[in-house]
């Protein structure tokens, strides 16, 4: 674990601490995971048993390259997990002066700094003209802002006339096609993407590094052979094969993202923002209806950074829609 | 995957690319990992969806430290595999001369070379007095040769006093106990321990680190949170936990391990070495041998440092020690 304390998602023992007295079983919208999960194929023995298959690798980073439209699988570094790829990544870049565009998901600016680099945390391109790496999320976790692909593509050029690099986490990207960096991926580039949020499977632990082919090879050798779990092989490469599935998902939460608006929007300051799977509120009443869904046995994810804002991921199950939408009325009333 | 062309264990598919009329099923004596797993628990559809807890994953590492005799669970990192932490640690490292005692597991030097340390591979301790960090395996791959804890705690007061490091690879050492430097762990060394070949669990990619408590710090901030996937947070904490299935284990592979060298001893120039999960032989027929069996669908271990020696796993089943045991004796009637 991380030994700094950056508030995460997905933390049910944390709410259990903070909120004793609430009922059990916890909905936990804390998170910006898909809550309706890829359905897991059955998995042989072998699959924990014996060494990944070299052969199966190569073929997950495939699928893989597909699935994103990277230009060659020998641009695609499959890791268990973006989170490793943000972790790691800092060690493998020279000391640098490193601009992160914020507020946004607080690893990034952690990893960096505790690598040495010199972190600045901006809130405006602007404000990052004079960095030697530009780290970014887009679309943006919490807000879900998005930067169109040819500013970034212009800020990459720009980066690379002094030896420079563009970090683009794009873990929310998947159900937010158009902008996407990696079709058209500038040669100093390095786009993450997240395998768990979309297919509602975060404990397998499976992301992806896309990039030139030299960093690619570099990213391989930071994380060594086998990297990648027997399962994580095996669901993998048939999801991100499955379009058919992801056409579905999409469109099942797009609407779903526009009933929890509905239900957020009374009790927002300005817009509701986001993505598909996480909606963001902002208001005045932020920490007060955190405690109140929290005695609700409802968890969402605050933030360290701005008090004002809730961040929901989208409810799993009819009977958990019906919670927060009685327990958000109940506040609305008060 | 690494880019460079080392040679591995557990490749199926070289196996049938270079003796493509080979009868299958093939027996797979490749690894040094126990054929005999630990029984997979059931794991819950949230072991696969979820974010694995932070909660579950300090008690994981708590199992680890008390499973290795580690004085404190804050000294142990858990990974997603031990082969990770051997291809990062050189990324954490200033530029250093480092010695590498081999011939041993080939991934060590190609992980600090990779990393622009300046590697000397070395026969003896002796060679490796001018070394800064000094990284051995042991037991040692593959030929089970072991070095003393007293001798290696000598070693890093050594390297202590000019700065320097000692990286002990003990992926071996839960069935040869009684030499681990985990419980009198010098504050400079970094111990690698592997939970896939002692429970025969090599897919489910679980591994830990053994430091003091900054370094194992440095060693979890550059992997993130969440390292670990849920299905190995379950087995890991069980397995490790299990010591009356560790010790039936061990007897059942010592009295393997001798079964497997009444086999090979007629075919060795001098003795059969090794460890209980491998065995080593060393011949002058060895590539005659390695062709032999891989014509009768057995696949072992050769090696680019030596074409004399061939390592063997052991047989998981007694229809493979009956192919096992019939190829050898066609081949010693050659």
């Amino acid at each position: 674990m991380s030994e700094a304390r950056i508030w995460h998602g997905g933390d049910l023992d944390e709410a259990r601490r903070l909120f004793p007295q609430a009922p059990e079983p916890w909905i936990d919208l804390s998170t910006g995971i898909n809550p309706i999960a890829y359905p897991m194929p059955s998995l042989p023995a072998s699959s924990f048993e014996r060494l990944p298959s070299p052969a199966e690798h190569r073929d997950l980073e495939a699928a893989a390259a597909e699935a994103y439209g990277a230009a060659h699988p020998a641009t695609v570094a499959a890791a268990p997990g973006t989170q490793i790829l943000i972790s790691l990544l800092p060690a493998l870049m020279p000391r640098a002066r490193v601009a992160v565009l914020g507020p946004t998901y607080a690893e990034h600016a952690q990893a960096w700094r505790g690598a040495g680099h010199d972190v600045a945390d901006v809130q405006t391109l602007e404000e990052a003209e004079s960095a030697e790496i530009l780290v970014l999320v887009n679309p943006n976790n919490p807000d879900g802002r998005i930067v169109g692909r040819e500013v970034l593509r212009a800020r990459a050029a720009a980066l690379r006339s002094r030896g420079g690099w563009l970090v683009v986490d794009e873990a929310f990207a998947d159900f937010e096609a158009g902008e996407s960096l990696v079709p058209v991926l500038p040669e100093n580039a390095i786009v993450l993407r997240s395998f768990g949020k979309t297919y509602g499977l975060a404990g397998v632990r499976l992301g992806f590094a896309v990039a030139g082919e030299t960093m690619t090879a570099r990213l391989r050798a930071a994380m060594g052979p086998w990297a990648v779990s027997g399962p994580a092989l095996i669901v993998g490469r048939r999801a991100l094969r499955d379009r058919a599935w992801r056409e579905t998902a999409l469109r099942d939460r797009e609407r779903d993202a526009r009933r929890l608006d509905a239900l957020l929007r009374p009790l927002a300051d300005g817009p509701v923002q986001g993505t598909c799977l996480y909606r963001l509120l902002t208001s005045a009443r932020a920490p007060e209806l955190f405690a109140h869904l929290g005695r609700h046995g409802i968890w969402v994810r605050r933030f360290q950074s701005d008090p004002a804002r809730l961040r929901f991921g989208l409810p799993g199950s009819e009977a958990a829609w019906q919670r927060l939408g009685d327990a958000l009325a109940a506040f609305a009333e008060r």
